[in-house]
């Protein structure tokens, strides 16, 4: 847990994704084109940012001590959804060329296009360009893990982190992260999606709840951490 | 989630844990063996059972659909704590034989001797009772998996549920339980250990305040599940 899922668009997004990029068609006024892939080690210096943007976006750097070793030593040790799992979201204002090296037998890239208002100006593209031709941006990310339910007797996933970089919220793109993760979980047979939100979050509270979401009101995490976690080391 | 920690005692077990059992000392009163190991597949018609009363517990029976299938075909599909792990809790009036079969690389059985003030009768002795002497029963289990803190780079463990059955409550058996739980996340390195709790429930909150967890009173869980789950097989 957490880290927060940052308040996603209270609002459907102007721009709702058309679909997947169609040859035959022109894409009007600014087309933004998204896609969303499972990450490898080679993402980890891009996510180890997004986490620490999460984290200031949060007021919670006091908590963030996350390294690119950390994460590389503890990320991507097992298959896709197994266990600790990242989609990462990336922005073109170009179609994807097609890489091969993205599809896998666990999941295929997603591609959308959305047609914005306004050209988009990202001030941290050099930070997050990502790919030979420097078109591609990194947006965003999702980590999600199986947790599982004892009652249902199957397992589900938990969403510990949701996060698009700040020029590209309020266009879906949050939506659609969470949208696959659910879509993931369907086509597993899973029986749930499960994450927090901070109870003062209206906004993201409303978005979630029409995402399908319910909110649980009564319940409460409870955490053991730091030195009274430590204590435990030698308790049995 | 879901399934809720059933509320452990209040206040510290009248008889705390007296250390490994040693030939040379003869317990005094009503001693009462516990041990902790890893469960196995053969396991499953007693967690079965248990999380059944823990749903009646609960009063959220209409939540429980888990059946001996259901868990067989998703427990016990990876080594232990890389994915869901149970601990079962075996108690026993007399010391519990050497079995080698449940000593593994990953975790070695802990064991205690409980001394009570009272003999116990436990009136489902029948139901749960374990092993070729029939003098061994199971009395509780906690299920726990990875889970994953982005701001500390690093793994902890979530503990799904945790469950005592009535009859040997308010003896400290929760504590162990949670206790194993604690140091073994200790011994991995892990950041934290998690769960939920209600939070009308103050006996368990006070527990587990005690036993030196936050519970932090910001996060609300959202869950998306059934139908409006269901809604996201074809939406990507």
């Amino acid at each position: 847990m957490a880290a927060a899922a940052p308040p996603p668009p209270p609002t459907p997004a102007p721009s709702a994704p058309t679909g997947l990029p169609d040859s035959d068609s022109t894409p009007v006024g600014h087309p933004l084109f998204a896609r969303i892939r499972l990450a490898t080690p080679l993402d980890i210096p891009h996510i180890h940012k997004l986490i620490h943007q999460m984290a200031i976006f949060e007021k919670l750097t006091h908590l963030f001590t996350a390294t690119e070793s950390s994460l590389a030593s503890t990320l991507f040790k097992s298959p896709p959804f197994l266990s600790f799992t990242i989609f990462l979201l990336e922005v073109s204002s170009h179609p994807f060329e097609k890489d091969s090296n993205f599809h896998s037998q666990s999941f295929t890239p997603i591609e959308r296009i959305f047609n914005l208002d306004h050209s988009l100006i990202d001030p941290e593209a050099e930070t997050f360009k990502n790919g030979i031709n420097g078109d591609v941006v990194v947006a965003g990310f999702v980590l999600f893990f199986p947790n599982f339910s004892t009652f249902l007797g199957k397992p589900g996933f938990y969403v510990e982190d949701l996060f698009v970089r700040e020029c590209y919220r309020r266009k879906g793109l949050g939506k659609l992260l969470l949208s696959a993760v659910a879509s993931q979980a369907v086509k597993m047979g899973y029986g749930r999606v499960e994450w927090v939100v901070l109870d003062w979050n209206v906004n993201a509270i409303k978005f979630y709840e029409e995402m399908g979401a319910n909110v649980l009101p009564e319940w409460r995490i409870c955490r053991l951490t730091g030195p009274a976690l430590e204590a435990y080391r030698d308790a049995i």
